[in-house]
């Protein structure tokens, strides 16, 4: 596991680098992601609640590369195959945190979990997401399911 | 209905309007939006591929806007309860269009299908989604799933 | 694809037997299941509404078994990876037909979507399905989403 | 919170009293139950794994009963709105348990976890699912999602 390659590869990554997504800690099935808080990531200004497709951006990302830091990242990697968000709660104009770890990874296909919560209130969830991702050979551009 | 103000809502949207989001049409229960592309919408630019976040935010505004046009838009809005969402295949370096359709709507939950593809292809979907979704009166600030 | 096959492999079944799930049409990548009624389908006697597990059931099965009917149904089988059941109305006491289409093959992975009715009223949907399926060589027996 | 009248209700429910349901422990937010083998659960006599639905069936229940276990028995209930199931493995031809419990319990929705495992692996999930639960008032026989 290089874990300093797959961190490179988030915060230097097009669309996680628009959003600012930070690398806070990274081990073998297990990452953990910072969304610091910006006002373009609210969903409605005047609710002042986060979009949840930036929630969404943070579960998929964190999802992904915790089944990847299982793998070997110089041949292999991930594609989503489908991602199940529940949003518990509005995510607050703060910075938000994403805790994934793996549930199981076989040949083909590898299952995480992924959990969001504000910095200032670890024990309360504000979203949940579980994802099943499909493990390839480097070099292989097939479709995402394939 | 007011096309015209959920238009301006989403279009001038924080996250959405950083994204780029646009609407293409709307009726009651259905929105078809479009995502022009953009280099750093990409989740790997090795890849070329979308990122899967970006799909979902355009998945989920364009479900709660179906949803919410079938409602009285000055007193009710909608918040995300739960997403799915699958990804039949990579997301080209091209625009992506939206299209949302109501598949149910009770007093207090929603439920909408979305389906993704590029212009080129409008037959090949490339992500579908399903969510479910609250529907609450205006003002009141109360958890997502309350 | 052999629809007699795959009739006699669901209706002599042993979970689906105990339901008596019946096979109505099928063709390669779309198949039709009834299950007729009976009162130990119901989840509460008072409601008289069907249990969510009988129709989760027939989803499951509707589901695997119309990507499967695109296989090479000697040498390939499916297993569930995993399922989204979305349940729009209460599953009145009456006969349930689920109707099955595949939406994408890939190699190691089939996606397909499940829409259940009541016989008296093909128009209303009582609940939506959508599965991913992982498609494997027969007598492989590793786990389900290897 | 009546534990015993909610046991009541499982075991001599017409759907889960079909399968063999049983009530192992309830507490406020937590339940755990048990589906004991028998033949007719396996979906493929041949391969000798228990079927999805006869899986689905048993987290429906927990997850459900979860939910309803932290409301007022005598003038609330629930019903599912939606439910995501991950088959993580084959069911063995064994005795399945089923943890569930509460995630968040709003004033319309509900979401609750459930975890399934056979009883000489508890360390292992044989398959995991996540729903929403519609909260009503008794007697308010609506769709299952109003």
């Amino acid at each position: 596991m290089d874990g300093n390659y797959i961190e490179y590869m988030i915060e230097n990554g097009a669309f996680d680098g628009l959003l600012g997504v930070r690398v806070r800690a990274i081990e073998a099935g297990r990452i953990t992601l910072e969304l610091p808080f910006r006002e373009d990531l609210l969903g409605s200004r005047e609710r002042r609640a986060l979009h949840g497709g930036a929630l969404a951006t943070l579960i998929n990302t964190a999802g992904s590369m915790a089944v990847w830091s299982t793998l070997d990242i110089r041949t292999q990697h991930v594609a989503t195959i489908d991602l199940r968000l529940d949003f518990l709660r509005p995510g607050r104009a703060e910075a938000v945190i994403a805790e994934a770890s793996v549930v199981r990874v076989g040949r083909h296909v590898g299952v995480a979990d992924v959990r969001l919560h504000h910095p200032c209130d670890p024990t309360t969830p504000v979203a949940l997401g579980r994802g099943s991702f499909a493990i390839r050979s480097s070099g292989d551009r097939r479709a995402a399911t394939d």
